[in-house]
């Protein structure tokens, strides 16, 4: 079993019992299981033309997801693919047919036909009005008169529905729903087989081969076609398709057999708006799986011409949520990038003495790649060194252009050099800590009260905490202890530093992936390079060197 | 390729195009393809604080598909599980934030984090107001305080989203996004790995099994678990999620992640409903792809503990269709079986003509048994005659029982005894034909009138035509001649059947699936009925026999 089910001949009657208790009150059953599967709406008081549908399960959400004001009145539901029996659909009539009638909408199944044909004598036995119209939309053998009934179904639920809703008789909407069978024409096509609960799979179709005009069963398609991309398929659709468009507007359905993915389906869309019919369809319905045949990977075109009165009543407002509305088609529409993402330029100014510590802070970690790539390729990939010192060599090269003698704007400025010399994670949270900096300070806060709104600020974003073996763990205490001096926060990184090797189980960053064997004994090396720079420079300045 | 797409590198851009398209005008996107896929609201004037979410494409519909009123102002599209680029999220930010400021959702993945961190960051240094929340449902790791974030993110956009819509100041909608975070605990359960396309489908999970704690980018599962039943699946689920949960109410967000079918996700709800934490999940949104993972068979399971304020943000109306709504959870709502559906028993009565009428007909069938199987034989399951036997016999046994003397009702019981009685399809429109002339009778028909309107009836319900090979090519012209007598009747009926023998075309009923060499030379059986049935009548009349 590769399904999500229990049984197979439950799978039905759960499945609905599963839907009615969270249709919100919505809509009821008929007290008949197994025999009989009728979903039906509880706001329905008979005073309008009754919808009736159903047949075969495993097409949802037709046809009980399509119950609902403006749509069905009720559905009947078969067992798989098995259309319901003559008992099952007398039910559904009786069960919402007023003096106003009842219009049945039945896929054009031998099964189905005779069912719900047989079904309506039984309810005219009683007295009711109830007509019945078949669907054969599938233009898929053109000169088969039998064409089976397929997702263009859905126009006539939706058109009939309108009119019923607003009031129409029984003739009005059955001449309704008889345009709408005349105009109507559909096709598939589908690159995999459907899997039929508690049967194999059958691997019918071939790897760079689809199925074309395959119908809502398993049925195999009238030919097997290469297929290659979106386009191709779409065109090939297309060119079915366009014989039986008639003059005028159209409204194309635009179905998910299955399981296509919703973004194969976009691109299906746009490819119909672009094809060679795309200016003749002014409406589209979907795409949305509305008619499917299980998990069949696989898409559904269905055409309709349609005139203002067809128009209004696909766009009219509906309950069923499964109903993905009938929307205009047109252009992209593309709106201009806004300003500000090129960055700000900082105006470049001169000051000797923060370009010397700059300057001496990347020449220490250009000095530490070897040590640092020596320790990373204990727990990485072994470039914690040279991505900094690559990144050092950028600094030292932006010098002359960096706003040295406005300390706000220079932490921004070396964010935003970061950003773009550094690459790796490690590289946007250093400019993401600078800029953040840059912020505070810009705010007014001091110097030790911005550096550490810069670590709130990456322990935010990068979700590293101190103790998670991360440069964390250097920088947290060294900037605790700054205010004791440069000598202080140097002997607390290290402090911090060497606990990393005590640290067996990072719980952020790539080390997090890693086994405890590969961490103990061994400092992280972020948390190593900020130690090192901080001891250079406090032997730096203890010595007076620059 | 086993996908509708064109390109894996055109895939993301061209699926935005076709959503946009088919938006109605309520959706556009930024002018920066490929690097800048940005989907935004065309409706949208900044007045109000702007929700910004985005991440890796491949989970359709999010975060594209929510947005729209009351969800989010734009969606920042990486590639497939890619996270967008800075300047990608930055565009984002800047298109749609005003004076109230910008909330940025984001699921818990580094890339994500720090690409959303970093353009925040320089929004702010734009003097926007941006905050940022980070959504860290997945339990499936209970001890990684990393959790990353999958389907409980919808939670936050919509919670989130109705308070900006109702006008709340950032503060207050990020807190309330902080509060979802807080709350809320998924996890996930799949049959089979996603394909991302261009790449081959990696194999990982054997039928008979199921991965839970599964992440939405194709990430292994936590553990690998047996799978037999969906109650099975739903009951694991359970058990990891039942110690997150919160006291009081819950709303359950139920995701289908790509490929289940909708009969199993309405199966796994009912499952939910049913299962030990069922009573305490008061609301339900889906079930409803809303984050997928491409067409991962797989489901996932939100739960959220709320208080009013939070229940009626959930339900508030929103623009995107993709939100399913959120609906309460209650009981299957059963209606009892309508009456008159067993059938009203006639009321039996004498008439010795009509009597011995029935009985000549159902022994002249009864002896063409076996001709009429052997007949049957060369074009179908040669049962024709047995079934016309079966329906013959149960007919003479029911003679007594049957309204002899009342025409109209007569008809009606004659089409009840053999919908009961006789099998397959010719059984059903029998019965289909004889109800249909009872209602004409009842109606004031003359009986060659009924007799024509049951004919209308079977054609239109049956879709066959004279000239299909079928019984209706003996019967209709026999009928068309009655008038003239019996005799001619049968002279009629016997060339319409010949006549089948060089019909090698079937369009209808079975032999419309065989090759014309099955069919030429030989009648077809139905026909071959009805001419002998009249041809015997007629040799009855003519030499007086009954």
């Amino acid at each position: 079993m590769r399904q999500f089910i229990n049984t197979k001949e439950t799978l039905v009657t759960e499945a609905i019992d599963g839907m009615l208790r969270t249709a919100g009150g919505r809509l009821a059953r008929l007290d008949g299981y197994p025999h009989i599967k009728v979903v039906l709406r509880t706001d329905w008081d008979r005073s309008k033309v009754a919808l009736v549908s159903g047949g075969g399960s495993g097409h949802e959400p037709s046809h009980a997801g399509f119950v609902g004001q403006g749509m069905l009145a009720a559905a009947v539901c078969g067992d798989i693919f098995a259309s319901p029996s003559v008992d099952a659909v007398l039910a559904g009539i009786l069960a919402v047919t007023g003096k106003a009638g009842c219009l049945l909408i039945v896929k054009n199944y031998t099964g189905d036909r005779l069912n719900f044909g047989l079904a309506a004598e039984r309810a005219r036995a009683q007295g009711l009005k109830v007509n019945m119209v078949v669907v054969d939309d599938d233009v898929a053998l053109p000169d088969l008169p039998q064409a089976r009934g397929v997702a263009g179904t859905l126009f006539v639920h939706k058109i009939a529905g309108a009119l019923a809703d607003q009031g129409a008789d029984l003739d009005t909407v059955t001449a309704a729903a008889l345009q709408v069978i005349r105009g109507v024409a559909s096709i598939g096509m589908s690159l995999d087989t459907c899997t039929v609960p508690g049967s194999p799979k059958e691997d019918r179709i071939s790897p760079g081969k689809a199925e074309l005009g395959l119908g809502i069963h398993g049925e195999a398609g009238i030919e097997q076609v290469e297929f290659s991309t979106a386009r191709d398929a779409m065109t090939m659709v297309v060119d079915r398709l366009a014989p039986s468009m008639g003059p005028g507007p159209h409204v194309a359905l635009l179905n998910n057999l299955g399981s296509t993915t919703p973004l194969e389906m976009s691109v299906l869309a746009e490819e119909l708006a672009r094809s060679r019919i795309g200016e003749r369809i002014r409406w589209l319905v979907g795409p949305a799986p509305m008619m499917t045949s299980l998990d069949m990977r696989g898409f559904s075109v269905s055409l309709l011409p349609v005139t203002p009165v067809e128009e209004a009543a696909l766009a009219a407002p509906v309950a069923p949520w499964a109903w993905p509305g009938c929307l205009p088609v047109g252009p992209v529409a593309v709106v201009p990038l806004p300003d500000g993402l090129a960055p700000i330029k900082p105006i470049p100014s001169r000051n000797d003495t923060t370009r010397a510590l700059i300057d001496r802070c990347c020449r220490i970690l250009i000095g530490a790649e070897a040590d640092l790539n020596a320790l990373d390729s204990k727990s990485g990939d072994g470039d914690t060194g040279s991505t900094l010192a690559t990144a050092a060599r950028a600094l030292i090269g932006a010098l002359d252009r960096l706003p040295l003698a406005d300390h706000t704007q220079l932490y921004r400025a070396i964010g935003l050099e970061l950003s773009q010399t550094m690459g790796g994670s490690s590289g946007v949270l250093l400019a993401i800590f600078f800029s953040a900096v840059g912020d505070a300070s810009a705010a007014g806060q001091d110097p030790i009260g911005s550096l550490k709104a810069g670590l709130d600020r990456i322990q935010q974003v990068g979700g590293a905490r101190p103790g998670d073996r991360t440069l964390l763990d250097a920088l947290v205490p060294a900037l605790e202890a700054l205010p004791a001096g440069l000598d202080a926060a140097a002997r607390a990184a290290r402090e911090g530093a060497d606990a990393t090797a005590r640290i067996t189980r990072a719980r952020a960053g790539r080390a997090s992936y890693l086994a405890e064997a590969n961490l103990a004994g061994h400092n992280d090396p972020g948390a190593e390079a900020v130690a090192r720079l901080l001891e250079a420079l406090a032997r730096n300045e203890a010595t007076g060197a620059s």
